[in-house]
């Protein structure tokens, strides 16, 4: 039943070398990978002039030489981010990068950082799409959480099914939105041209004396906002279809390019049609609904931007199962991150970031705006060791060219670190919990390793001097009783080995001389110890029992504890049979190097 | 750390032999089992007058012929469940004595209403004690489901300790709630005889048109569940002190005998004082109102009420283990209600009482008054099935003086089955519910009592023929690397058989090579066969070769499977291991008649 559920919602299991199939052309990376970076195409530009606006509207022309900065940035961070998809064709996520040239605890700061900035990205995006339909139907207001936890549950399917289906189902809304603005630029442009704006741009160049260097800084951080989720193609690498590296960086280039054509254009219609941030309508729709009026195309546009906050999501889904198995391969991370599930994805990265995104909504009851400066910085401090980390690269290989390549990490890596330090001190009272749980994320990592490195230590052997042992073998088999169970299991034992003793728990003494009588008529040819119990507990005298057998053979038999248990035929039936076996085989198994054998007979009614 | 909560919630273990200690006075006996009883004073005659005066208050003249009706019952009842301890001195509750003397079937339907009595017990007088609760403190109202879960939580607890000691602290309450009616009766009378009463008593024996017989039928049933709990004794003659029979005998003179005098006292005095029964104010404070006034004597008086009330749950905890016990040992409940716990009680039952009471509560919200004329019918059923088994018991054996024993049985079987019927009839709609539940309870009785049958007959052996038959052995040991637990469990192996095989799967042809070449160069003695999954499935081409071992040597051979694990030292290190080998072992545990052995290795770290 659950086996054909699981097959109806995900979809058949497939083989190991159809691994190649499921990767990704460049059209289909570009609408999975930069549905993130994409999307923050619907705020950025809001969130500078909603910080200029608490100075006044007369400051809103900032926004232009803001918005051109970003930009500036957006370029360095495409071309350092280009420089290290050839540097590491294999996948060289900030992790990689960090851990192979600046150290360990590096690399664990920036994954650690990226793995929470996923689990955020979800949260928050999964939140903004349901704002964006509840803000279109009132109505459902009351059910936000349960429609997010049902999108995050359409997502975690959708990437069970695999990566190619999902890039099919998820293309047309990333090309639909792009294809939506770009249309939207370019009519407000002949619109503006046309002289149809009525409102008067703000002054260009006023000098305004309230407008402070920490509120231009604050401003220039919100916009940077909008280039969170550059990173995910240079972590994505593999999923590439050959030349994966050649495709990434074009996938890269144009994703950058489709990026800064769409925030600069937005800012500057924002600028010419004097647009005012408002509580009660974004900035796109107010541009929407200057150029075109509420029309078909105006609600195009806001159904379209909707969806794309909500896909924002996917791109973490591509992300954070890839990280978590280089973690994990790296032992920092379970083992079980490693496994790749029916559909070939790393189906338990998929599960585990669909569940706790879902319990950060739940926890915030989906009110999850106030993550978003947190998210930047973790999008921020692992961007700054990536490009540090091919700073030192460069230096250390010194290849062809290095210096222009040193130049311009080294560009981007100061402009990475002063835009997280504007964050931390800007928005400190949003972005503090960082430092409480990155270190904990990395404490656990570390942990996580340890464990794995002394368990390996304590299960290694030397090949050529460790070899099996033989030694002799006693086998203690507790009965409760003369069944065709214990028959079975006696025949067992003694099909093994002559030295098999049965042991059976009484409460009286009657019962001592019954089982006694019965034995012996019986005669199996096996030794019967009858133990007297005066406390009614079985498990007392038995374990006491069974630690003066190994007391006295262990140096020289290996000690086998023989359970005979009959099966019931339905699981429910079990609660008429007092559960003994199983309560001796647990203590047994978690105290003791004792083998514990079960000798199942099932039972046909 | 649980182990020291219950410690000290429930005391320490208590040697089997110390069983007798634990047996009950008959001064501690009527405190256990007569709460129950004795506490339907506080609402019996209440009962009687609230379907009188339906008619009109001229009409509660009645309530004194229709009390001496219950007081006459009372006594058949008394005499007929004395003569049942003789005959029955290991315990005669409804449950032995007709199906002893009827048949398994009435058995089953005496035991089964008297189970689901004891539970509705439970429900309903916690409750009751909880609105004496709230009725003192009414910002309490709101907590009255938690209220009384604490309160069931309590009489668990305290029976959990033993009986002896829940005898103890139950004492007290119930001998000062006798003590106080019986001062509230004498006090009144001559209150009354010294005319301080203002109020006219009804006019006895005016005829009024309006009352009919269906009116007094339904009156007197009404009465008679001041009746219910007076079977506890005759179930509980196993609890009792040497001699058990007559003690017990002794016991239920005693308890009839308060009973009925308290029962006639109060009758009396709400007849002479003129009492009309009120929604606000119970008959027994009105009595007390008057006699007393709102003193402190009252004040004692009216806690004492709520205490009995809800001490009556306790004669159900005494009651359903015992019965389920019977009942178990009968093959008809599960074995597990049949062990005794650390104190010697049957905890099984007395926690599934709790339980299921609780459910009940929350199920009502802690309104359970309703189920009061179901929990009398559910009484009175096994009450004339008792006697109809005593008639047929006396028709059989005839001993001395059978005539006047038949005669009593009689009596008292023609008495309750008529007010099984009145109840029936007067009160359908509160107790159609037993036609529904009675059935089904004994349904499930004669299917446990099936399957424990067939299992027997299934596991029973020939002790002259069945013999332990000696057959060869193969091991297959599934690894997963080759490390210690492996070295352990191929030393192991060796040390049972030379049949040994080890089984790897890989997932790729490096895989296989890696690992094929590795063992050529430990060279353990023992062949190692390499599967390759193609759906990245350990258990499907394990399973696969299992079944293939099983299909050539299953004639020949015991096959065992070998599960080599390392135990982590904290559980929750088990997060970090993919948990294979349990999949594996339930896997075949359920489906195979395969031994499966686990060797553990337990890790220092």
């Amino acid at each position: 039943m659950v086996g054909k559920l699981k097959r109806y919602l995900i979809g058949k299991p497939m083989k190991s070398n159809a691994l190649e199939d499921e990767k990704l052309s460049k059209l289909k990376a570009l609408a999975v990978l930069s549905s993130d970076a994409l999307s923050s195409v619907a705020y950025g530009t809001e969130q500078i002039l909603l910080v200029l606006m608490t100075v006044g509207a007369a400051a809103l022309w900032y926004s232009l030489p803001i918005s051109i900065a970003v930009l500036g940035l957006l370029t360095i961070l495409i071309l350092s981010y280009r420089q290290t998809i050839f540097s590491y064709p294999s996948g060289g996520g900030a992790y990689i990068v960090s851990k192979d040239n600046i150290g360990v605890t590096s690399g664990l700061m920036a994954g650690g950082s990226l793995l929470v900035d996923y689990i955020l990205t979800v949260a928050v995006s999964s939140s903004a799409g349901t704002d964006a339909i509840t803000s279109a139907f009132p109505g459902l207001h009351d059910h936000r959480v349960l429609i997010s936890l049902i999108m995050i549950t359409f997502l975690t399917l959708m990437n069970l099914r695999g990566i190619t289906e999902s890039a099919s189902v998820l293309a047309l809304p990333v090309y639909l939105f792009v294809i939506s603005i770009f249309v939207l630029i370019v009519c407000g442009i002949i619109h503006y041209a046309t002289g149809g704006v009525s409102a008067p741009a703000p002054h260009y160049g006023a000098t305004l004396s309230s407008v402070s260097l920490f509120l231009l800084l604050k401003a220039f951080s919100s916009g940077c906002s909008a280039l969170t989720g550059v990173e995910a193609v240079s972590n994505a690498i593999p999923n590439f279809k050959q030349p994966a590296e050649k495709n990434a960086a074009s996938t890269l280039l144009m994703m950058g390019a489709i990026l800064g054509a769409m925030f600069i254009g937005i800012s500057l219609l924002a600028y010419w049609y004097g647009i005012q941030p408002n509580e009660k309508e974004t900035v796109v729709s107010q541009i929407a609904d200057a150029t075109f009026g509420r029309g078909t195309i105006y609600f195009i546009i806001q159904g379209v931007t909707a969806l794309i906050l909500f896909l924002a999501a996917n791109t973490a889904y591509s992300a954070f199962p890839l990280l978590a198995f280089m973690l994990a391969k790296d032992k920092f991370m379970p083992h079980m991150f490693m496994v790749r599930g029916d559909r070939l994805g790393f189906s338990n990265g998929i599960i585990i970031l669909g569940l706790l995104s879902a319990l950060l909504v739940i926890a915030f009851h989906g009110d999850t705006e106030n993550l978003i400066p947190l998210y930047a910085v973790g999008v921020f401090i692992p961007f700054t060791l990536s490009q540090l980390g091919m700073m030192i690269r460069w230096i250390k290989l010194r290849p062809a060219g290095w210096i222009v390549k040193l130049l311009i990490n080294t560009v981007g890596m100061l402009t990475t670190l002063s835009i997280t330090l504007i964050f931390i001190i800007t928005k400190f009272e949003q972005v503090w919990m960082i430092f409480v749980f990155l270190p904990l994320v990395m404490l656990l990592f570390h942990r996580i390793y340890l464990h794995y490195e002394n368990t390996a230590n304590e299960l290694r052997i030397n090949l050529a001097l460790d070899k099996p042992v033989i030694k002799g073998s006693t086998i203690v088999i507790p009965v409760a009783g003369i069944t065709r169970v214990v028959l079975n299991t006696i025949s067992y034992a003694k099909s093994l080995t002559d030295n098999v003793v049965a042991v059976y728990i009484a409460f009286d003494e009657e019962e001592i001389h019954r089982m006694e009588a019965k034995w012996e008529e019986w005669n199996p040819g096996v030794r019967l110890i009858v133990l007297r119990s005066r406390y009614r507990s079985v498990m007392k005298p038995l374990i006491k029992f069974i630690e003066t057998v190994e007391w006295k053979t262990a140096e020289s038999d290996h000690i086998t504890i023989l359970i005979p248990q009959f099966i019931t035929k339905h699981w429910w039936q079990n609660i008429l049979h007092n559960q003994t076996s199983l309560l001796i085989r647990t203590y047994l198994f978690t105290q003791k190097d004792i083998v514990i054998a079960t000798v199942p007979y099932h039972l046909n009614r």
